[in-house]
């Protein structure tokens, strides 16, 4: 094929749309000329200070403008942070997507929810398999990573070979499928690449990450020593291949298997259609069927183990699970590891939980899913890339990789830590960040989408931290003189019903500030509302030292 | 004295009134027939769901009921969990306080601050010295934490002795003062002790934590491998002796050394009046004479190593620091770890340093205050209680310590794990949890203390997600038909400049049922209240999957 001849002329462009300022929405463009593919399409849930929002997709107006060149999604697998926007971005740009088995078989679940199955192209593609799109040749390759299916891409254009990763781990003894193609990987580096992107989450990890399987081992071991227990255990649940260790150590040592947790269900009922899992005969059961077995004859496989608030295991802590109770008989296993700012919600369950009675196990029953330092040296090393683009992580995971790259021989100046936005043109001669695209955070709350800006969520954050107070008067539209109020209504700023004198004290103040503008015959509404909000917001301060947000209404009559 | 001897007859009560369900807040009373003694008085940060809160003090409504007996507070250190709520607290319970000499010094700050200084009785004690409250005598004994002048108590009772460690590590080689007096705990050890309360922080935790000398000689290195940097340190404003050692350091190396932010200052003269800091003449230099100074031969310490938003450190991250800009040409060390709960923020400030290009070092310059295993296993081994009681930890730090104290040979049934409010009794012959007093969380926001409650929380969580809609009509009194509005104000919901459409549908909404409900002679407010609400709730969650606070205001005029 030609177009795989690389050709003096144009360069490459490679322009993340999102998931370099944190770990979440991974979104990449990949542009030759009349030419762009874009790379996972992932979502990031929100920051602390983003109130009320349930999640945050990119702003693709680059893309939503560059329309008539987007080709399609190549996606790196499955989970949330590469797939979760796709509902949302699709109905802006309608193009095809192209992925492996499960990874599609996710995304189904995810267009089926939003009634897009009719209406969007989609083709699922192997292993080693290529696909065209316009000017770009895409390979998939196989990785390992705490998904099954994950793949890395190659992307072949006219100005040079892009590797992307994935997020993606060497895992020699994978439990699913096998082992990263380091063969394909060679390959292609021995042809030579132009630049890799690749995963950064723990370049900050000296060391290997060990395989998936050396978890099947704990799980064996803790279950050969807990005999006269029930054997909860909380993990992620796009973790098939964990799932499928517990059902094997649960079904070794004669247990029934219990699945508790929507996303949980969902994610293995997908795998099991898939055949990427595989239960024993009589293994699994209806959580409605667990009184017809003993107790230590159990295991129950949970969604939690972040302590999100709603999940299963979570309820199970505080007495709100309506199947499940826990008692000295439990033992938890947390196959886990808490994401950064997930610290302290997990120590209150296990608090909980250790106060029930029941055992907990927090070390060793997890691994990584992404590349420690020696695995990101050894695809570097294989691939050699003329430049290194650290992608996937927070500012310091990208600068570690950087300085492991650096120590691989790769000159500093070919290291690219990119913002997202950035332009970077690549080629055999020259490579350089030339411009930006406008990017941003999308906010997604119930079914507005981008409906909430900053104006919002700074009356949100005062709000919840001072609570409103709503003062209304109704003035004569004639006259202007005070024909009813002021009342004041307020929420969040005090208990009323025990604050009868202050409510008071405030009414009588906003009755004489109303009546004394009212008497020097002042009209325009912004006056006297700015008025009455600085009056108040000055005796509350003085009183209380708090802020609370002040909304004068004026009724004209 | 007689005191001391033991008689038969009364057990003695110990009490805790907060501490026992998270780390902070810790008090405890510890009551022998007409007497009570107050062992601390702290304060907890609020939880993240306590919105719009300052801090959190114990409820004391035990203490207020037998204010008769209650003859003073003996305080073990200076830390915010143990002194923190001692200004709200004497406002209710005004009696004497009790406690070494760094330690009143930082409660001085605190009463100077509430105006208390003229009406609470205080007296420093030395270590060593005992002190009589009712029927207590109680001796001070010195320790090593991450503050100076850290004591235990050893409370003898006429039912026996009690002994209280306070926060506490073994440190052969402290900065400043001696170490544990290991003796003095032996020597009471030998003559019987009753019970003894342990800091239980970090009894998780294997073998023996490091002396803070260790990070001596990290500073040195550190000092030694930058000389063309200048060297920024982030630690906790309380701990006096780690400022020590940088500035130990930093004269060594021929640097000066700026302090900056409020509380770190504060802490350094109330350290230097008493002699408890020793700060080689010229050496400190205002933070007006950097500018005299070349940056590699200057030093900072500031605030800010948990990631609080206000402090110094992450004003300069972000750009906000008036006097202290970051470069390339910086250092910055983390002398601290994050404590829980705290990881997100000190990973955010880490990503912007290094944005900065600044080097970041946060690793190796930090011991912990408390003990290890094996520091509690010694002090229990020398003081043989014959009841243990773990205190001070999140409740699998507790289990964690009597885990620990079995393997000791104390028995299960001597080990108690209480909760807040409890009601130990305690005597040779027996122990048992008699009984629970009324304990909670007091809320402080601005002046007003106890004035927030769960009510208007549930209201400020709802604010904060869902934002407020203020409806206000205004209705004929006589008549009831509509003479003003609907008139609809929001906050937090949607912006309202791109949301005109959906303000009129919902505005008109609002009058269809109001015109409504006149046409049907309802006059009742609370039955037009309601059908406004529920028509307004119903038609936002249908059109947006969103539940905004509704509140109708009805002015009647």
């Amino acid at each position: 094929m030609n177009k795989d001849k690389e050709k003096t002329g144009s360069a490459v462009r490679i322009i993340p749309l999102g998931g370099l300022e944190q770990i979440g929405m991974n979104i990449t463009a990949v542009e030759y000329e009349d030419s762009i593919i874009v790379i996972d399409c992932g979502l990031s849930f929100p920051d602390d200070d983003m109130l009320g929002i349930d999640l945050v997709i990119p702003d693709v107006s680059y893309l939503v403008e560059n329309i008539d060149k987007v080709k399609g999604f190549v996606i790196t697998h499955g989970h949330e942070d590469h797939i979760g926007a796709l509902p949302y971005i699709l109905k802006q740009i309608n193009v095809p997507i192209y992925a492996t088995r499960l990874t599609m078989g996710l995304i189904e679940n995810k267009l089926e929810e939003h009634e897009l199955m009719e209406s969007v192209r989609r083709k699922v593609v192997r292993f080693g398999q290529s696909i065209n799109l316009g000017q770009f040749r895409i390979e998939f390759i196989k990785t390992n990573h705490s998904i099954v299916d994950a793949a890395a891409l190659a992307i072949y254009s006219p100005a040079g070979t892009i590797v992307h990763t994935g997020d993606f781990k060497v895992d020699y003894t994978p439990v699913y499928g096998d082992a990263i193609d380091l063969q394909r990987f060679a390959e292609i580096g021995h042809k030579g690449v132009l630049a890799m992107m690749c995963d950064s989450t723990n370049a900050e990890r000296p060391g290997f990450t060990p395989s998936e399987k050396s978890v099947g081992s704990t799980f064996d071991n803790i279950f050969a020593e807990h005999t006269d227990k029930r054997i909860i255990i909380a993990t992620f649940a796009s973790n098939v291949d964990r799932v499928q260790q517990i059902i094997n150590s649960a079904y070794r040592h004669g247990r029934k298997v219990v699945v508790e947790g929507r996303s949980m269900v969902n994610i293995i009922e997908a795998a099991q259609k898939l055949n990427c899992i595989n239960i024993p005969e009589n293994t699994l059961i209806p959580i409605e069927n667990m009184k017809d077995y003993p107790s230590q004859k159990m295991t129950i496989i949970t969604t939690g183990s972040q302590g999100e608030s709603m999940a299963a295991l979570s309820r199970m802590a505080s007495d709100m699970h309506k199947k499940i109770s826990i008692t000295p008989h439990d033992i938890i296993i947390f196959s886990s590891h808490p994401i950064p700012g997930n610290e302290k919600p997990v120590t209150k369950i296990i608090n909980a939980l250790l106060g029930k009675g029941a055992e907990v196990i927090f070390q060793d029953a997890h691994v990584s899913g992404h590349a420690c330092q020696e695995e990101i040296k050894l695809l570097y090393t294989i691939v050699r890339p003329q430049y290194a683009i650290p992608v996937h992580g927070e500012y310091k995971h990208l600068k570690a990789q950087a300085h492991l790259v650096e120590e691989l021989g790769i000159p500093k100046d070919n290291i690219f830590i990119l913002s997202s936005g950035d332009v970077l043109e690549l080629s055999k001669d020259a490579a350089a960040v030339k411009g930006k695209v406008h990017v941003g955070d999308v906010l997604v709350d119930g079914l507005g989408v981008g409906d909430i800006g900053n104006a919002v969520l700074r009356d949100r954050q005062q709000l919840s931290e001072n609570g409103i107070m709503v003062v209304v008067v109704a003035l004569d539209e004639a006259t202007g003189t005070l024909v009813s109020g002021p009342e004041i209504v307020t929420r969040g700023f005090i208990y009323v019903k025990e604050s009868d004198e202050l409510m008071e004290e405030m009414t009588q103040l906003m009755s004489d500030v109303v009546l004394d503008l009212v008497d020097r015959s002042v009209t325009d509404c912004g006056k006297i509302k700015s008025t009455m909000r600085d009056s108040l917001s000055e005796y509350i301060w003085k009183k209380m030292n708090r802020r609370p947000m002040i909304q004068p209404v004026i009724l004209k009559v």
